[in-house]
């Protein structure tokens, strides 16, 4: 079991790495973040690797511009896995509601070994 | 990606595995559910292979006598990770409210290689 000082330094650090526009900086929360072979996956996207991470994190924010990460959910955390909930948007800059529950699995060393996102909110599909 | 029917059947498996009382039964249950060498994990209790998933489900049978897990959320899946949301009780039989969200990773032969239970729901703990 990890200090809950390093899974929430954790949590606000990988919130961090999606909001980060300066991609020195955000490669450097990547790292920090993930472990070397860390990973991402969700419905939409997937990242294999800091580099694969930070490229799809930058692409995420191409794709969602003005939208922010916040954690709406406790941390949760047991045997080095871990939960919590964000949103994004609602916002007048960014109207739209996105939101998801992450659910992560630490490595020794503390850092997110990997993540697996689930969407909980999302704008309604727009027809192709 | 594994055909939708599928992974509705090993949920409603896994659910009937939990309520299962008879053991030679729910021990088939587990066995068509879990993969050979799969786990279950949450902040209380855990189980790798069969006959420890097996034995933990009876220990906490008898810990929540009464208590039948109905699912209560959409099933959603994508690259083979799973997640659903459970409740028991909050019937006249089984008064409390539990409920929980499980996390699953899927096999390749469709079987559950690992789920991770987070509490969502639970009575007020007793002072010891």
């Amino acid at each position: 079991n990890r200090p809950m000082s390093n899974v929430n330094e954790i949590v606000v650090n990988y919130i961090a790495a999606w909001n980060e526009p300066d991609p020195k900086r955000r490669r450097e929360i990547v790292a920090r973040t993930w472990t070397d072979g860390g990973s991402y996956v969700d419905a939409h996207r997937k990242g294999v690797g800091h580099d694969a991470i930070d490229t799809m994190i930058a692409t995420a924010r191409k794709l969602f511009p003005r939208y922010r990460i916040r954690l709406i959910s406790k941390i949760e955390t047991h045997n080095g896995n871990l939960r919590f909930s964000w949103a994004a948007g609602g916002t007048e800059q960014a109207p739209l509601y996105l939101g998801g529950t992450d659910y992560g699995l630490l490595a020794a060393d503390g850092r997110l070994q990997s993540v697996i996102g689930f969407v909980d909110a999302s704008p309604v599909p727009v027809p192709a």
